[in-house]
């Protein structure tokens, strides 16, 4: 067996260059920047890169080069290789040639986070951390304590307390500790930030948020892989903290370098709710800070009100001639049942956000009728039941044809 | 490009052996015995057969010739190729050496019912309906609701009044023609076969079943394929109509005649809850036939309490030295949280029911340690929310570290 070159070399500052040891940390000691993992992708060769992924597993390990571990951990809920749709009914109600919806609800606890919780408890594991923890909006706390479960760590999980039931039950029946913190995400962020200094624990998205962080690269690998190895021209993502939107570009700048796929960048398109938009925002006014502000909104699961990446966000739309928009809850509404109806996927309030910010782009003539765009939807209807309830009509009868015909008298598709 | 032969013969009465074209109609003219679709599998090469297969796409469609169609049909929601996982956490727990969890929650709707409902759709339109309909327990009702919709079609749905409010709201987004029967399943059931014979409408589980039922024998070649082309020694399914269990065996079968894998047939255990158990107190009392049921248990996806293929299942179960195991709705909320706290799975009842049967195999000591059993798992814990409200504590805290500290204090786990 050859020797496994690792292309990890250290975390590195956002901001300042500054570079540390691959340990359990996340800022600066400089500049207080943003550490990331940094990678020498030098030498990779393309041809044997791109055999090795598809040998691979069906899982974000398939993309282990580009992703924080000397070799492949051994995981036993692995995340990642949703499905990536072609919709041509949502296409043709939009007005467009062709429209693709990645599926990240199809993942384990069904949302991309499985995708970075995947990366943040291996790496857990690997520095020896026999507890892991996370501050949610729900999501994550579904997928932290899943993933903690399937490894045999003990975990602690904070989230808002007034989150939706379905998150509250869909995490505390793995047998975690659920903290219910009387207070905004930003709170219970700031409490776990806390807590990280004193406790001897891996906080998925505050100290190892740097290789955490990693996992959503593997969103970006896959849209490229299942297009055929080929770059779409837009790309529209939700925005909470701006770390996926950022994070799916970097996994693509990455794949360029290495010569992997070839041709135009697509341009970032980032969608927030009208009560949780600081990013939108400071676009719109051609800001490059954000303002943070206070979350009102059905889109729990994107209610942070002062994002961590939002510059990155904002430089990264402008950059690529995409934009940043925010939706109303109605439009989240519409948008939810806009993809169901045409594509058969059911999401929660975050992808009804993209799908709105979707139809809002495509009916003010902002995308080209014959670009190829990419919808990403990263979670799932069952977790946000209240946004979809009264939407419909159910016809109640007795069991007896009698019954149903006098319901339904008169409807055309009756024969 | 060469001639595709169709290995689909024609529709084939399972009691008279009385062949029929490939139509919709289900029942046999002659005896009133099931209709089954007959394939010619002979001079099928296997290495060939299998290099096609692991050449195919991520879905059922990877086996399009074991499937009812000519040629393989584009769907726009494909379903299959979900996860099989070791679970090394819950075999320890249980005394097994190896135990796999099947998990077919990571469909589309997030049960196995797509597999058979993408078929059925698929087989619909190929026969030009224009309308699909379908009495369900809910999870057939997503999926039909779901696929009607990525496919363009109308839809009509029949569940009982009394559903969980999980099952409705994922059911009515889609846009179908809800309608909620007052009555028991089997009265939906007997309600959709009475309008079948009135309306040009493809019932997916009446006039259509033969076709759909071959979808579940995916679930079986998935096993086969995933476990390295070999059979597990055991199998525990759940029992509602019995067709599920039936058809992953008849799918094994047919590889076995094909030479796909080899060996001894595995075990087919199936599991039932007791206040719908019909098939295992016939299999208890060493009856050949079923007596009907008044359903009453938390596990809804399973309580049809006049199983059509109850008969079969109990043949099964005998001549494969398994057995059919039915549990309480307390053992069913047990199995969810040892699944969930064992391996990140969050299961619907359904699959408490298998998990909760397969603790009883184990602690009985029917299962040889030495086996590797494989558990299904048909659906997913968000659908079913009430088996898990009140199993957990939630600690409510001020987003302060003194408030944390308070509330855990004496945690083994505080550094």
């Amino acid at each position: 067996m050859s020797e496994v070159r690792s292309r990890v070399e250290s975390l590195r500052c956002k901001e300042c260059g500054e570079s540390y040891p691959l340990e359990a940390r996340f800022v600066c000691e400089r500049c207080f920047g943003p550490l990331e993992v940094a990678y020498d992708l030098s030498g990779l060769d393309p041809a044997e890169t791109r055999r090795k992924i598809q040998a691979g597993p069906q899982s974000i390990w398939r993309y282990a080069d580009f992703l924080p571990f000397a070799r492949p951990p051994q995981t036993a809920l692995p995340a990642g290789m949703t499905p990536l749709l072609r919709a041509d009914r949502l296409a043709e109600r939009l007005g467009l040639r062709e429209v693709w919806v990645k599926n990240d609800a199809a993942n384990p606890t069904h949302s991309f986070k499985d995708r970075v919780v995947n990366v943040a408890v291996a790496k857990a594991r690997e520095l020896g951390y026999e507890v892991v923890a996370c501050a949610s909006t729900g999501n994550l706390a579904n997928s932290v304590a899943a993933h903690a479960a399937a490894a045999g760590l003990e975990s602690y999980v904070f989230v808002p307390a007034d989150l939706e039931e379905q998150k509250i039950l869909a995490t505390g029946v793995y047998g975690t500790n659920l903290v219910a913190v009387r207070g905004s995400y930003d709170d219970v962020n700031r409490l776990c930030t806390e807590l990280s200094a004193d406790h001897e624990w891996a906080f998925v998205n505050v100290n190892v948020r740097p290789y955490y962080a990693e996992g959503s690269k593997t969103l970006g690998y896959e849209i490229a892989e299942q297009l055929g190895w080929e770059l779409p021209d837009r790309i529209v993502v939700p925005i909470a903290s701006g770390s996926l939107f950022t994070k799916i570009a970097r996994g693509l700048e990455e794949w360029l370098e290495v010569g992997l796929v070839k041709g135009d960048f697509p341009a970032f398109n980032g969608a927030q709710a009208e009560g949780c938009s600081p990013v939108a925002d400071a676009h719109a006014e051609n800001k490059s800070v954000v303002r943070p502000v206070r979350p009102d909104t059905i889109a729990k699961s994107l209610a942070i009100g002062d994002p961590a990446d939002g510059p990155y966000a904002l430089d990264l739309a402008r950059r690529t001639g995409g934009g940043i928009d925010a939706v109303t809850d109605d439009e989240i509404r519409d948008g939810i049942r806009l993809l169901a109806e045409t594509t058969g996927i059911f999401t929660e309030t975050a992808g009804g956000v993209t799908t709105a910010a979707l139809r809002k782009l495509a009916e003010c003539g902002e995308i080209d009728p014959s670009e190829r765009t990419v919808l990403v939807i990263t979670g799932e209807g069952l977790k946000t039941l209240d946004a979809v309830r009264g939407s419909f009509e159910t016809h109640e009868i007795e069991p007896t044809a009698t019954s149903f015909a006098a319901e339904f008298e008169g409807e055309p598709a009756l024969a």
